[in-house]
């Protein structure tokens, strides 16, 4: 779909703006450019758009008043939490409605006996665990951007974190939502209860990014603060090795609290950022946590140890603080930003593959750093099997920008290759709708439409974003096999 | 939809004979009505008819070949595993197909490192965890009917059982589906990483009851068999002390490998039968299990005995051996024959609630025991609030199966209003169709409907289960409005 002339965005605007200023108080419409600049783009900022207009609901009936306008004058909408979002899932849509979720920010109830929450989704998720940290409790999913993200993104792109691999991703810690349609009707998705019987729509539309409907509750499960973590924090002298140890450790039947790995160049980056104390001499470190009562802990330590030893780790400390345990953790949670010191722009993959293809993804990984010239720092959620391989460039070198998302194009083929998938825990979006191409087949896209239609049949929530079209997918297969390059999408990139 | 006449049905029969008869080998295909006899109700037998013809195809070809003649001519198509299901997801359809999935009963592979298997539907559950004992590892969902019931139909009905509490249902066990839709296409849900980018399909069609595609391959994860396991079985002289009790241990931070609640007719009838040892002075027993390392279970069973005594307990033993685990075992595991031995007939219900309402709910169903005059003993995965209320009645006796019904339909209503579900594990089938009514409303039941058209725009998948018609749910509205009473469908009761 091209863009509307500027004329036309206008004149639309002027007359959604005079509908929904009869049905919104004032200072929940946003229509001058200056007011909308701050939505422009999530956390994918390469990709910018100012929205038509923007909307700040506070109440699920002014949720549904605005939806029903959107239905009735077809208008697409773009909900958004804290915008902290990877992959453009909130980008907004220049012929669109921007949604924010801010206003819907309070905590509704805690019940510590159920040890759940009802919370808006404009809440952010820290702010979960800080709420309830009294009682003994917390929100175990922790994305790195937990300190700014809201629930409902993370619902909406189903979230993971450090410790997603103990406590799973957002999906398995939450037990119902409210949603509104974009026909502006109400429904309660999941129970308070074990199950909820007929199909499985919670976790149908956590992680959907927003296509299906708009969020405006969540009940998340609340789980007991452990006693005691500790981190062992392993050298090796070769990221193989490292890649290999990540297995045995799994396969020895240990479910780590979190574990990561990072490779030299990121321990470098950070070293100097943070000093967390990283083994400087080693090709990649892992950091494993166990977590639980101190003779739990005590034990799985232990074992931890022996298997970082019998993976021919060259060096082994494990934390014996709790101060010496963040320490050890900083340098991983700083690993973003200090990348971002040793070079002008970097760009994140998300990629997840079997663990037993992690020592040969890393090896490929080195191979097409070498053959784009690129240096790339891994850092990621190795027990998951999640990469994050960062490609460091400048973009104001030509041909750095393109020659990164080449090298990404095909790190993303290769996590197919073994089995894996485009993405780990970052979603899709709009940065990575073409791969979706290549990971499923046409009939499967076709449920995923099917799905998509079922739900929003003309398409107005979110579209663009996800879910690649047919005739998309075919444009790409085309331009790989000739070699040609295609525009992730229709929104403008600056 | 009212049954066809049976000469109507006979000429439907030998035509589409004629059709399948061309793409399928002799011994997949049955049309007579002595053959088709074992096809002619599941677990929920009170339920039956005979279906048009079944097939039994072995390739995925096979399915795709008859699920596009089912789509040309319009035909609807039932697809069953083992026939266990207690609900009727598996009732067969007089002018339907049945495709029985029983010659799909390969091990396709194991990995040992990845801990997954590859398994067609038709293996049965118990099956996949004695071909992996030699590594140590076993599939953790363990259905009553473990024995005999298939992973297809444990996919298609999401099933739990004793272990799920801590090992999840169905759906968190398995990594990838392979399934043929109506139109006989394949598709590949989920994957063998992770997570999977766009819609959570595999959640989605785990649990649909087949009625959104047939599945013909699943993925299932491997989890490391415990070291050790004991089993602490605590008395109380009041069943609604037993039900704070299981509230206690989940708020003392405890995840019992399985914690399950007996009443004393429970017990009374089991321990004439199998002699598991059970305190015949309490009004109800708890069976609360440990699973680990010796040192954690150490821990723990310590933990639970003093939440058991503090929580008023008059009696507590825990086993000391594997043999007295299994004996205490035994009793649960018998109750369900146990209770077929002490009344002509009983009714098992499935229910769920939020574990905070268990001891109300426990004094309302013996309100409703008195009131109705029928026994009942109770038997339920209490940590899960999974209830498993057992009403003893006389199928002879005139009024007996209406009043159980009625007892049945009154304790359903109550887990909606404690913010619980109609079902714990059981599906929804034929049997809770009107009690889909009560649990969602018309905006949430059109969900569910659009999500069956986008897989299955003719409703030829299993079509009558799961998900009421509105019409019906307005019908059963005005039923219940003037105490009338509607059939649970139109399939004959024998």
């Amino acid at each position: 779909m091209a863009a509307l002339p500027e004329t036309n965005i206008a004149a639309s605007r002027a007359a959604l703006a005079g509908r929904l200023s009869g049905i919104l108080p004032p200072d929940a419409l946003l229509t001058e450019a200056e007011d909308l600049k701050p939505y422009e783009c999530d956390g994918l900022s390469a990709y910018r758009a100012l929205p038509m207009l923007a909307v700040l609901p506070q109440t699920v009936e002014e949720v549904q008043r605005i939806l029903r306008v959107a239905t009735e004058t077809e208008t697409k909408v773009v909900a958004r939490g804290s915008g902290t979002g990877l992959s453009g899932g909130a980008t907004p849509l220049g012929d669109g409605i921007l949604m924010s979720m801010a206003k819907f920010n309070r905590i509704v109830s805690v019940d510590p006996l159920a040890r759940t929450a009802r919370v808006q989704p404009g809440v952010r998720n820290q702010k979960i665990s800080e709420e309830v940290a009294y009682l003994g409790l917390y929100y175990a999913p922790d994305p790195s951007s937990q300190i700014a993200c809201s629930i409902g993104g993370n619902v909406a792109e189903n979230s993971g974190g450090v410790h997603c691999l103990k406590y799973g991703l957002t999906v398995h810690n939450i037990l119902k939502i409210e949603v509104v349609t974009i026909e502006g009707e109400t429904a309660t998705i999941g129970s308070d209860a074990l199950d909820s019987p007929g199909y499985d729509l919670l976790a149908l539309i956590t992680g959907s990014e927003g296509m299906l409907g708009i969020t405006t509750e969540v009940t998340v499960k609340l789980v007991p603060k452990p006693q005691l973590a500790r981190v062992v924090m392993a050298s090796f002298d070769d990221v193989e090795k490292a890649g290999d140890a990540v297995a045995n450790v799994i396969g020895a039947g240990i479910v780590p609290a979190g574990l990561e790995m990072m490779d030299k160049l990121a321990t470098e980056a950070v070293e100097d950022f943070v000093h967390a104390g990283y083994d400087l001499d080693a090709e990649a470190i892992l950091l494993c946590e166990s977590d639980g009562t101190p003779e739990e802990v005590e034990e799985e330590i232990a074992k931890m140890e022996t298997v970082m030893k019998a993976s021919g780790a060259t060096a082994c400390r494990t934390s014996n603080s709790e101060s010496e345990r963040l320490k050890f953790w900083s340098g991983r949670k700083a690993a973003f930003p200090a990348v971002g010191r040793i070079s002008p722009d970097y760009y994140c993959i998300d990629g997840s593959i079997p663990r037993r293809a992690l020592a040969p993804t890393l090896r490929r990984t080195e191979e097409l750093s070498k053959k784009y010239g690129l240096r790339c720092a891994n850092v990621f959620h190795a027990g998951d099997g999640n990469l994050h391989p960062l490609i460091l460039f400048d973009a104001n070198v030509e041909g750095e920008l393109e020659r990164t998302e080449a090298v990404a194009a095909e790190l993303l083929e290769l996590c197919i290759e073994y089995g894996g998938t485009i993405t780990g825990e970052h979603g899709v979006g709009i940065e990575k709708i073409n791969q979706m191409c290549s990971q499923f087949s046409d009939a499967e896209r076709e449920m995923f439409f099917a799905v998509k239609r079922a739900f929003d049949e003309k398409l107005l929530l979110n579209p663009g974003k996800a879910i690649p079209t047919l005739n998309r997918c075919a444009e790409y297969g085309r331009m790989r096999v000739s070699g040609g390059k295609m525009p992730h999408s229709d929104i403008p990139r600056f």
